[in-house]
């Protein structure tokens, strides 16, 4: 890449040099690795002792501190891990040097597609899809009928969106992930064999969302299976049909949400957490990993934890207790043989 | 779409009709969202006042009920509900209407395709595939060597089907499943590395079964993995090497069985389910949300729940006595308390 | 396939035959399932009784073992199941048939491809990409911009491997599987919303790794995600960002590794293990299927079980004694009800 002038990155994120203005740096590093001629970030305290000897060229540091005089350049900035983001996102995301549509693709003719977008070789755009501007879909990637691709939406490879999906602007769906797959419903007959319930409804993806890698995000059976605004889903995560996920709700990997269930906004759920069908779980939940929620959560902000998941502090002391059962048993046995002494005397 | 007779439902559903028998319906909507010029149906009582105020302007409901004089017509029918899903996928299937073999496709010549089956753009069919009459095929799929893939069965866009799989008639394979990979089969050596276990067996899947997406079913390793007819299973779930699932077996989301264990006929499990390797559970088992299964369930028809599995009954009783446990606690300390007073009166 | 000398598979093994030298084998089968005309191994002591009776014409046994007198040919060998793996390696892998680059493929100019690779139907490779000597890449598999992929390797349809990936020689890769999709990176802002933190490292696999499918595996945020020579991994698995597992690990289906934390070498880590971030995992240790481990594990070769994870024996211990908690409950109130006597005589 070009180098870069830290005048320039200082002037993007509102912050201050301190120290030689007119250097060039060519990439980031973290400041315990340190390369020469790269920019770095000090934001935990644990990594102070660095920031005198990393070999890093410029570091975004916090407003506050007080800066060795090693010949390094300074950034000041409010919060310098976001700085160091930011930067990132500016300067460093490969994604951008996508563009064009491949002579591979298969575009219906009655599809919508924006000038400037990306379309990778083998993609599969069906009819009446819409594709706004600046939207990346890379290679071997399916867009089903009558779905929305809103403005600047990256799908990375291998992704399958099943018609009538609406996903909105700046999201990210990355690779193996299915939107609009059918909904789990099957109609129990009276010989044991099921009746499948036809899944017509339709996933609806809001702006600033962004879904790992091989998740499952099953359409409404009828309606649609939301994820609103600036929701983070993690890897191999199951979002079942008639689901809603509440704003900036972040969901860690490989959890999973039945049927009709909704999250409230701003909720933080761990790893591997499993969600019953048919709840309502209230705003800013923080859920802990593995944890099982098998009711509705009506109190808003609690910290839960277990399967079946109570708050936080009760599901702590019962795990202490639990190990002290072979003790209590043992108390149990002395008592039950002092007082047996007792009667014998 | 066309606007439908429900006079012709009604035949097709073997249904009486109460009201105007000319009327036509546009679409389907749910009874308490009811919009006009659609059908709707009344099975959950708990719905029951939105069967007189409901905008829908056709309702399927059973034979026993009283119906109001509102205008409306109905359709006398044994289960409501059954009625509706059988209208969906007669009428509002849109998988329908996907006919021909795309020029983009990759056939192997030796390849023996029916007529009038669907092969999407840049599907792979390797050599002595079998495709029956009826298959869809999605873009992006891959079907290799020598496997069947049964009449009207529906495989949706990038699938991946090793080599030797035999899929039934009338199945339903979602995006991103992986029907055959090789079974987790590595023999430890002295030195602490493995050597492969080669998997030259293969998958077999029966008639009117549906897999959800991004499932991975392994080969086994000499012999068959199978899953019978008319099973259900859902999204993201492992189905290791040599498995056995019988008939109408019904697995949720995320759900994961190891190798060379089998899984009775007409069993109900839960998302999240752990079953342990050589293991065989009986017929008409029903199994909780996260249970894990350590050993065999020689018992047909149980409910069980845990980790490691109990009874049902059992295990809600040991979850509230847990809940009890800090009070049992507080209850011994007392008991010794009061026994260490007595003896020091 | 050709008929296979058994003196030709005797003198691969370096074993001996006992019977006929001159017999030719047709494939292999289960000795208690043996069919005529084929090569079959005991190895389990188990199946002892079928050693005289089974229809599979060659047997492979360990040299101490007294033979039948039943025309059967026997290899002596030292281990039989090691042996039956090698021959199916070795004569039944049917992957090595699969040779040339496909016309539809979508090879960037500055991809470095090696002589005799196999690269199939619509694959596509991106900007200096190198793919090394022995390589197979199935159709439908993406290989992004500076990947390099070792010799031998082969990595299986619909796979995605994004940038800068760099995976070792003879390693498998299966179906689905995601390499370096972006790392569970968002900081969280006052306002509710979260800033995507860049993610900027890659992959790194080592030599005769084996991924199962639909894993996924993302992109360190700066530096590498590692997994080193050796390891296995079986299907649906979670290697978060930054995560280092040791060589020769072995991981069970849909188990998760959180962020940061590194698994030692020589581990074996059972099904739907869950793993938090930033913690450290000794060699050799061995975790139950379903346990959740939330600290670092510094004792080397322990056995660790349950939700949090604790020393087997423990975990097993109070398994059996929460199952006796109703009985507690009894003697406690007993307890209560024999000193309330006391006190009232």
């Amino acid at each position: 890449m070009q180098p870069l002038a830290i005048k320039d990155i200082a002037q993007f994120l509102q912050g201050e040099i301190v120290g030689d203005e007119g250097l060039h740096i060519l990439g980031v590093s973290k400041i315990d690795q340190g390369i020469q001629g790269t920019l770095s970030f000090l934001a935990n305290p644990k990594y102070e002792e660095h920031l005198e000897s990393t070999e890093a060229s410029a570091i975004l540091v916090s407003k506050e501190r007080e800066l060795p005089k090693n010949g390094k350049s300074f950034i000041q900035v409010d919060d310098p891990y976001l700085a160091f983001c930011k930067v990132m996102n500016q300067y460093f995301n490969p994604i951008q040097q996508y563009f064009g549509v491949s002579e591979s693709a298969h575009i219906d003719p009655s599809a919508d597609i924006a000038e400037g977008v990306y379309i990778g070789a083998n993609a599969v755009i069906e009819a009446d899809v819409r594709i706004e501007a600046g939207v990346k879909i890379f290679p071997n990637t399916f867009i089903g009928s009558g779905s929305v691709i809103g403005e600047d939406t990256v799908i990375h490879p291998n992704t399958s969106v099943y018609g009538d999906s609406i996903i909105g602007k700046r999201t990210i769906i990355h690779s193996g992930t299915v939107i609009g797959s059918d909904g789990f419903g099957h109609a129990p007959q009276k010989d044991g064999t099921y009746v499948k319930i036809p899944q017509i409804g339709n996933v609806v993806i809001g702006d600033d969302v962004e879904i790992g890698s091989n998740c499952s995000i099953d359409r409404a059976t009828i309606g649609s299976t939301v994820i609103e605004d600036g929701c983070r889903l993690d890897n191999l995560i199951q979002v079942a049909h008639n689901v809603v996920i509440g704003a900036n709700t972040v969901i860690a990997g490989q959890a999973g949400v039945s049927g009709s269930t909704t999250l409230g906004k701003n909720c933080v759920i761990g790893g591997q957490v499993g969600f019953a069908g048919h709840i309502n779980i209230a705003d800013g939940t923080q859920i802990g990993a593995q944890s099982g929620l098998a009711k509705s959560v009506e109190e808003k902000g609690q910290q839960l934890f277990g399967s079946p998941a109570v708050p936080l502090k009760e599901a702590l002391r019962t795990h202490l207790i639990i190990r002290k059962l072979p003790e209590m048993r043992e108390q149990i046995k002395e008592l039950q043989n002092t007082i047996r002494k007792k009667d014998e005397e």
